[in-house]
């Protein structure tokens, strides 16, 4: 046959682990959604079907179960490095695994003078980790997704470049949106480093990413989006790569002169925010002298 | 033509309507979808096409956002009574409008010493509220959708009828999880009553709704959501009504033994969280004496 | 405690049942989603947790796949029938009995000189059917949601009222778009009866529903969905009563004259297909002398 | 700033572009979903907020529809040809275009001796195209997402590895089904060379799919994705590299023991089609001595 295998993976995907600890009466949850993805020597599964080499989908999640069973998830991302290890070490023809999580968080329902077994979803963002590990070396990309944040002013948009088919108006205020898509890459490559502290390295990364959105003068989505990754590796040592993929959630001032009413953004505006179409602007930051190593494509269409 | 034309409505639905408030250098956002429903007079538009009595949907949109720009937004419930009354009292064949709105709720980003106009999606459960009138009455019908809560112990199954298709084990010890939709009628019937205060009678009402969940030690999700909607009529005077459709989201213990793992209800217990199927349970809990009047289907398949 | 249950049921929801029947090499399919709800004697399971009168949800799902097997699934209607009945007079305390169904179609991948085992799922409407039996009368109402429908002219709209807040223009010649949710009622309600052929109904009111569509020259979508329905209960003595929620799917002519270019409706009109908002038109069609009994709410926001 | 830009674009994701051509009576649907990618000398946009540079996304939106109606929509590729040459040949800054494209199909809704005006949505898979121009050398990248198919037979899963996390059974009859996500690179790269027919390449290519698909005794899913590849590169000269994302959707045959019901893979299976976790599979095909440049990623988490 005159074709051949190029790069391949097979796994389980969207396994939804959830693990409850107890403290006494006080209770604590992990929320979990795990996909592992291997792969190694697996020609001739492709060519003929001999599954010789090939270790169940079924079994990597038997194994999902069974590693929060028995290790524990003290982080998405200590969990995801327990178990590519796992596959890779043990299993010879596996040369290569892939995990990635999806994180849902959870806050208490306080209730007076009761245990701590009640819980609401916090329903933001969803936090992500992607752990893949070689044999020898480790990549480590967290991020988050669908957290979605708004500046109602301190936004502009002028200066641009005018073609025939530019209609656009310049503007010096105009609410600014998004739905952040964002993932940031570890300098951790191995068990001999010091690993970081993966939890207070989310909170701390997500707060800079925050407060940067807000503190931000925008005079375009690019150079807010620039600002919140490079404050990202200004502050948190452990990253050297950033990767945003921002939609531009319109909101259009709507046109009420017909009715006799000025809506201009002044003290009351009202906006229509827009579906579709969107901009769609995506960047890569890096730590100087650091190679980019995030896939382009955050989000395919 | 052998057929008659039964209830029938139009209107425009899902106008994203969102409107900046400025205190100085602080702002509010108030961020609906708004969907409007009219009915009335309107065989002819239906047997001849005629469009002599049809306001168009266009106009019902460009009056949503005229209204927010005019009357203002204070409450999800005060915007959608200013707009059901206008559309009934302006135009003569329309003999009742119903107004569904989705609200979505944002939270401040802190900045130090900034002024106050960044935003992230709070993102937990959708507020709803749908406003009827028909040119006498009016029924107000607010509620949620989203709110996933977890009870992590304190629910048990067991006592419950057994035929041929019985496998299901009695447990002690379980999960109880649900993505709470809810809707409660107010007794608020026309403008010469008190109008509540809407958005503290959501805020209570809410926390009744979760505080209930987490203090009541569950036998079936039927007593929990019982009790839910009677603690809700137990603690506000202004509700005679509660419709909950609540998902049981089951959280499956792992069997591990094949593993050598025993895995129980104690600490540490590993559960999967499975999409479907999922029981459903549904009840309407009514104060003593009132009528029902919130429809069945709360969701359709 | 000064509360009181109202209407309840509860059961499992979608239950994805998958049956393969052979007829020697050639397979025939049948991909069903199947939604028990059940309600009866149940005050004591709301209001102390009793479950003495509670046929749990696991056994009705179990009760779905053992009937696939025993008896077959000869038509969603069908197999919803053996359910509901079961369900009723099997079991004391339950008084009612409501099936859900939603069927997926497939189609043969044509392979020459093969066996016949390779499908590819249709993709276009879903079918819809619900059957309730509270142990005398039965109650069967079909239908299809997801069917996307378009007439690029033989539309127009004009006549309509104008208010403070209408700028629309009017129009004889636009596209007319939407994805058709219906619901017909069967007036068989019983065993007596001759049963109506469930899959040729089916078939032959799609025919009609869709060449109403195709065949009325229309002055305002009500009139269209008017005729869709009265071509249904024209054709069909099987059907008294029809229900549909149309969105108008908007298709608006772009404005392309600041780049010299003319776009009217003539050849080569060049449209914007949005999203939201969108008309909502809904209306029951009704056999003279007959009584509407499909719930108003297709479809909730 | 320690931190450096990487890769980065921008543009208008998302037109909904519907272009309707009159061959006198008979009118013809194009039906798209066009995204726009730009990229080139954008560091002062991101460092400074400068837009000197930046051609305004909703410009980009402008020239779609632009062109739609100028050049009219001869197939998803070649509208995207045309596109991509113009933004990067018309714009200094610009020196990379990437136009990805959705196209929906719709066939004709039968009536008897009227014009041809009136469509049904096929609903089925939907059509990708990815175009990418960087001033000299053209990629195209055609694909298809969410084709689902199904053999009732003819798939086996046994010789696999075990481990001490593996309980799956060897099986010789199960369900093989999947929803396929497919991409196929041309070696077309410049307008130098005989073009490709692009609609027949679509045709031809989706048809050896389902085939391969449908012919292949399959001992793993593997095994059968590779000879949908192959086939596709064997028959078609036009492709050089075929990249698949397969889930393999699991349907479990149901245990009817308890109820007496024996439910194996003759005739009358009963099966429950599960949603999550599910197997993913995945790999890229090439044509000997060609080299991998569709990315590895199809769908994300």
């Amino acid at each position: 046959m005159p074709t051949t295998l190029g790069q391949n993976q097979y796994g389980k995907a969207e396994n939804r682990v959830v693990r409850i600890t107890r403290d006494g009466a006080t209770h604590h949850i992990k929320d979990l959604n795990v996909s592992v993805a291997l792969s190694g020597d697996m020609e001739e599964v492709h060519y003929s079907g001999s599954n010789a080499s090939v270790l169940p989908t079924d079994t990597t999640k038997n194994t999902v179960y069974a590693f929060a069973k028995e290790h524990g998830i003290e982080s998405a991302e200590q969990f995801g490095i327990h178990l590519a290890r796992h596959f890779v070490t043990s299993q010879e023809p596996i040369r290569r695994a892939r995990i990635r999580i999806e994180e849902y968080a959870w806050e208490r329902i306080g209730t007076p003078g009761e245990g701590e077994h009640s819980f609401v979803r916090k329903g933001q963002e969803t936090r992500l980790a992607q752990i893949t590990f070689d044999g020898e070396e480790w990549e480590v990309v967290s991020g988050l997704k669908d957290l979605t944040v708004m500046n109602s002013t301190d936004s502009e948009f002028r200066g641009f470049v005018k073609d025939g088919y530019t209609t656009l108006q310049e503007t010096r205020d105009r609410v600014l949106a998004t739905s952040v898509s964002g993932r940031w890459r570890f300098n951790w490559t191995g068990d001999g480093q010091r690993t970081p502290d993966w939890d207070t390295s989310y909170e701390e990364i997500r707060k800079h990413l925050l407060q940067a959105f807000a503190e931000t003068y925008s005079r375009s989505l690019q150079q807010t989006m620039y600002h919140m990754g490079a404050r990202i590796i200004d502050h948190r040592d452990e990253i050297d790569e950033v990767r945003f993929s921002l939609p531009n959630s319109h909101h259009f001032l709507v046109d009420l002169e017909p009715f006799g009413l000025k809506n201009d953004t002044a003290d009351g505006a009202v906006y229509f925010a827009s579906d579709r179409p969107y901009g769609l602007i995506e960047a890569t930051i890096l730590r100087d002298g650091c190679e980019a190593r995030i896939p382009v494509d955050l989000t395919n269409l």
